[in-house]
């Protein structure tokens, strides 16, 4: 079993805009099954995600359940509404937890990390992504909710200078490994990394 | 003749740590010539920089100037060192300008635009990047220099249920066409986009 994510992102890193708007859907090519999600539809006999990603899209989902056939753990710390369907499990003990929880479950098949960047960004800090899928897609949003947690900093010659005279080095980051890519007629292109243990 | 780039990102988005490092020097295999960086160079016939990049670099590269060959153009308001080599010029007109003069100046290879992110960024706004390449580098920096001007965003319910009773949408963001693409056997992976005019 394999936690998997396969997370569409601007070319400058937004998953969504500021509006919560996937970044998917600045794309006119995705639709259903499009760019790799039927594949990963058949593939995964689980799917995770986190209480905001839940919430913001439970009401649409309730009309026609997208997840029928498959189990689907919510990682929250609060109840969850009566109406869930069958198969929905709120996992309340953190995300460590959860990860033992799916490690536990003996599924069949991998498990699709839906998002969103918060439970990306902490299993991601845990060690428990195995196949971290990207879809980069061919467009710049420039604002937005970025995919991973960063810092973004401003250059600074004295920074520079001071960097130069320093005898510490900066320190080394772990490489990931590319497992697999896949360019679409669309321009997306999905990277498929194995991170570091 | 072709204005391109060639940038070192790392996955989630810099170039450069918050020491100004370059995010290609947290990849081991990169060295004089690889990923791209021969083609590029028999490729172009003048390099093109912002004049922080140029002060950043400039003593290291005296005492082996990197372009002998090439006409070098600095983007700069400020007089250049005496010191400077044949073959640098400075562009005081402002980044319209240069446009104007790398366009006029005959040049019989392409250029490549080298950097920083600022005069790309700038380049990029008035549709004067024929080539946006970039490297996506198997590393995530957490911190640093984006190159992009991004502005991220936290996730707010409030703005997604503005969005969902909302009327006007979100301005359709232009996509940009994939040209290339190569991946390298480290797994960095090389996207090379015509930005849409």
């Amino acid at each position: 079993m394999l936690i998997r994510t396969h997370v569409g992102v601007s070319l400058d890193g937004f998953v969504a805009t500021p509006d919560g708007l996937p970044a998917w859907d600045a794309i006119p090519t995705f639709g259903p099954g499009s760019h790799g999600t039927a594949e990963l539809a058949e593939q995964c006999g689980a799917v995770v995600m986190g209480r905001t990603s839940f919430d913001q899209g439970f009401q649409d989902w309730l009309a026609d359940w997208p997840w029928p056939d498959k189990q689907v753990y919510v990682l929250t710390s609060r109840p969850l509404p009566a109406n869930v369907p069958a198969g929905v499990i709120a996992s309340t003990g953190g995300p460590a937890a959860l990860v033992e929880q799916l490690r536990d479950a003996g599924l069949a098949q991998d498990v699709h990390l839906l998002g969103g960047p918060r439970i990306i960004q902490v299993l991601l800090e845990l060690g428990a992504i195995d196949r971290l899928g990207i879809c980069v897609l061919p467009v710049l949003l420039g604002t937005g909710i970025p995919l991973f947690a960063i810092e973004p900093t401003a250059y600074s010659s004295d920074a520079w200078a001071a960097s130069l005279t320093s005898t510490s080095k900066s320190a080394a980051h772990p490489l990931l490994q590319l497992d697999s890519q896949q360019v679409f007629p669309d321009g997306a292109v999905q990277l498929v990394y194995r991170p570091s243990a």
